[in-house]
């Protein structure tokens, strides 16, 4: 690192909205609903993997999906299309959902029967990470043509997420990427993060990921 | 459309930083220093893009290379070891570099010399977008597998780049991605767009996009 040259530019954005990401969490506890904040890069796979996992859970869980975009409508299109009940929110070009934008999604979308609602967070590795929606938990879903050195340049993505989805394994033969590395890195972030290593496309990988999610669900929604 | 509810958050958050963008427009033209902002998601394949740009170019032009991160110097490192002059910048957890950070960071790095100056933006299609750097041109690089729906989803990116290159076309064969709808798409945004498909790995389309970039930046740092 010595004859790298760098300039710390300090400016804080982390907005203080905690308090009504607690108060979110404790409502739809109340309501036995787990809300799982999915949070990945563009095009990593988002859509496919929420449609795969609704697909293989819906006889165990009722499920709905938050879709959240700057812009355009098509990933709420596609769970349309799936049968999937799901809303789309625009985020007036702000980079993240936040607790107050994630308030005004679950005021209009009713969601008190579900035991599982997943919000398709924007595709972003830096702003999403940086908001507590009020989610019982985090995911972050990396690809593997994204490359095995995100967890070394989107760090707070790695900190903040329980359980990390490494996707598209389906096209490994085609891309450098060391899965012994980016676990080590992932677990140099957050030593208790759950990882699986999965493809959407050909579903290998889900039977361990959906078993795990529905004890997450189940566990949660108990307590 | 129709059936799919949607709810628009509006907020603002476009800073006012384009007094200053200009005023770094004006230094660079002074001193014939041409500044290509790039942008892209993570894992696109900006420091490949710009490592074999730099490679074909490097007899023709003075170039270098400002690398902005929320964290880690890995890209930094990448250029030094091929002997490109750059220098890391660390936001702070800014999700993009603006006007400011660009001049601080120009301040440091003294690139009066330069013909050609990249800024590897972070990466990110929503907040880049936003920002006006004091850039000659802003160019976006969007990978084959992060598909071919992006100009929908995040329209803004598209609107304010001239050049959009199509990088990972080696791995066509691997995932379904519609060369003429996205060239459509972009079009729409942008009718002036110019589009590059590419390979950073095999150096297809490396030619034609190498030849375009020197004329715009012999043609900018003429007048």
């Amino acid at each position: 690192m010595s004859n790298v040259r760098t300039i710390e530019v300090n400016q804080s954005i982390f907005a203080a909205n905690d308090h009504l990401a607690d108060d979110i969490r404790g409502r739809l506890r109340e309501n036995h609903t787990f809300l799982m904040n999915v949070m990945a890069s563009p095009g990593a796979g988002k859509s496919s993997v929420l449609l795969r996992t609704i697909d293989m859970l819906k006889d165990r869980l009722k499920i709905g999906v938050m879709e959240a975009d700057i812009d355009a409508t098509v990933d709420a299109e596609k769970m349309l299309a799936a049968g999937v009940r799901s809303i789309q929110i625009h985020t007036g070009g702000e980079c993240a959902m936040n607790a107050s934008m994630t308030k005004q999604a679950l005021d209009e979308f009713r969601t008190d029967d579900l035991d599982l609602l997943f919000l398709e967070n924007i595709g972003n590795l830096v702003c999403p990470a940086e908001e507590d929606v009020g989610s019982s938990m985090n995911m972050e879903i990396l690809s593997i043509p994204e490359g095995d050195d995100k967890p070394l340049k989107y760090p707070l993505m790695f900190q903040v997420t329980q359980v990390v989805l490494i996707n598209k394994i389906d096209t490994r033969d085609y891309f450098n990427f060391d899965d012994k590395a980016v676990v080590e890195r992932i677990h140099r972030l957050n030593p208790d993060s759950k990882i699986f290593f999965v493809s959407a496309k050909t579903g290998e990988g889900f039977e361990a990921w959906t078993k795990w999610l529905l004890e997450q669900v189940e566990t949660w929604n108990e307590n």
